[in-house]
């Protein structure tokens, strides 16, 4: 059965909801501004595909450039180089050998690196891997956010060791995803580590930072030769509230339809958490509706969300009333939809298909 | 990039993580188990396909004595009329051109009914029938969910009459989707406005009830004709908290890999919120892992699951072990992937598409 996608040149008011729509000149412009205080900082920026997952949209990123992407899965990597992209990072643990089978292939096509934590890891990728084509590994290193990561400089040493030590690895460096405002926490850690490592006569190539939240942060930490991030690219509720863009940022929105008015305080929409998701981010509610200041999004079902209208001051809305979501979390969205509308002014500009989205593994 | 589904025959040690899996034998019993209490009551039992969006547990339900098939959107009833399926109820206000278009197109093929709580929808779906091909409409209550739904019996006894007055309608009764154990207060609805339909000679031949989480209770409304539910084909963590099911129900379990053991006390699996979903539904965590009691998946992000390991007492976990995780709510998880494992015995019996799943409107 298919979906009738809206054509190009389709104005947004009659694109069928609920519909996340990105606005092309936020998004444009989104993409420059990082690009630009990267360059002026001196760091290599290498976006995050997982937030949009499509090939089209790490083109523009590259074309600002971005130095190469990152992927949070192997499947991902897989479908973007695919794609023709040949600088690819992927900040995850892998393991097992269906999975470490299709890394080795991977690796013969591109210029790949990943990350490891643990010995194990490590003993699994150089079992993988010979000298005639070696992988390059980073360690992951927890600088507070609680995740995953080596726990300090010392175990960082010893896993560089470890991978230094492997024919077929090759130790590319250090990397985090810290805790938001952790910089100088972030900064010490790497700093002590490389210290450990150049008495050991250990080349420490890269030095990778994370986060959008963290974007604006990223020359707190001196140590670092490169940053990712990916919400960024198209900002969200979280990113306005922690101060990283303002509302005219926002590059997502949700389009939405009045489907039910049962009382005189509550709307209810037809955008739930199989088009929201449940990312509550610290949030008590599920995304603010642009049209109606003083609304909130108490609470999802799954086809639907319900709205208290209860401190709304302008006029009330009517069934069939269209409205724009600002989800939480812009890359759990993207997650949930075969393809993305663009738009420019209010009429369709493309609808690309979120190709790396259903890759399993 | 294909995904490397597992082959029928696999063993579940083989498949790769994460994944959902459905055991075979629950879901029969599941399925069994509500057929044979719906009938012993004299209910007609129409499952909610929003649970699986897969025809062929679907067909399942059907063969257990269901009367028909529950959707939540348009697009879902397309998918399974395209199936085969001709006896549908979408529980949803369907508004605007494009999609009564393809309700009226959908309504010359199967069996329709759908709902409607305002005028507005109303008016809208009397403007798309006519009286050639007339469309049944049953009124939405809300009995104490807080959801859509008329807030009174003589708000239901008008939208009835507005049904029944226009020719391209018929009036199909009553439905309800209610709070957790609300059986008098649906009652009370239910029957009150039978008897105000009643004093005006109009019919009201179908009373539909709704829940898993009120399934075993159908009984207690003795004006319900029918009743939906969805989730009990699967069950999930929420259900066991509910009551309405034990553990050894639970026909879907996640695979998942520890891929970290960062600390002493701390696991991270591969199960994130794009494996999950955030669906706490109350709870404070994020499911639960079977091979370790008192484990708490405290976190999730997009990718990765973090498990606090402080109360365990069995021996922990090392890097690379495989793990189930019961989900907090089945729904969601099954709307993230493109087919479902199913197994037996630890062997993969099938693998099905998750036909209406990513379908829009």
């Amino acid at each position: 059965m298919a979906f009738p996608w809206p054509e190009v040149g389709t104005p947004l008011g009659d694109v069928i909801t609920p519909m996340p729509v990105i606005d092309e000149d936020r998004l444009a412009a989104n993409i420059a501004r990082a690009a630009a205080y990267m360059t002026a900082q001196g760091l290599a920026f290498r976006p995050h595909i997982k937030t949009h997952k499509i090939p089209a949209v790490a083109r523009q990123q590259l074309a600002a450039g971005a130095c190469g992407i990152n992927c949070q899965k192997l499947s991902e990597a897989e479908v973007f180089a695919e794609a023709g992209f040949d600088d690819i990072l992927i900040t995850y643990n892998l393991l097992g050998a269906a999975r470490l089978d299709r890394l080795a292939a991977l690796n013969a096509r591109v210029r790949l690196r990943v990350v490891a934590d643990s010995a194990v890891t490590v003993s699994g990728l150089a079992g993988a891997f010979d000298a005639s084509r070696p992988l390059t590994v980073l360690v992951e290193c927890d600088t507070g956010g609680g995740r995953c990561g080596v726990q300090s400089p010392a175990e960082a040493a010893t896993l560089a060791r470890q991978i230094a030590a492997a024919p077929g690895l090759r130790f590319g460096g250090l990397l985090t995803y810290p805790a938001v405002g952790g910089a100088a926490r972030v900064e010490s850690f790497l700093s002590q580590t490389m210290a450990l490592l150049a008495a050991e006569g250990i080349d420490c190539p890269v030095r990778s930072n994370g986060g959008s939240p963290d974007l604006w942060k990223a020359h707190l930490v001196p140590s670092a030769t490169e940053h990712r991030a990916g919400t960024y690219v198209y900002n969200d509720r979280s990113m306005v509230r922690a101060g990283e863009c303002g509302r005219g940022d926002l590059a997502m929105h949700v389009l939405a339809t009045v489907v039910s008015r049962p009382t005189s305080t509550r709307a209810v929409l037809d955008c739930g958490s199989k088009t929201l998701t449940s990312d509550l981010l610290g949030f008590a509610d599920h995304g603010e509706v642009e049209e109606w200041p003083g609304a909130r999004v108490v609470s999802l079902s799954e086809e639907h969300a319900v709205v208290d209208l209860a401190a709304c001051t302008g006029p009330l809305p009517e069934v069939g009333a269209r409205v724009r979501v600002i989800p939480n979390h812009t890359c759990v969205v993207s997650n949930l939809f075969d393809r993305m509308v663009f738009q420019r002014g209010g009429v369709v500009t493309r609808v690309e298909p979120v190709a790396a989205r259903g890759t399993v593994w």
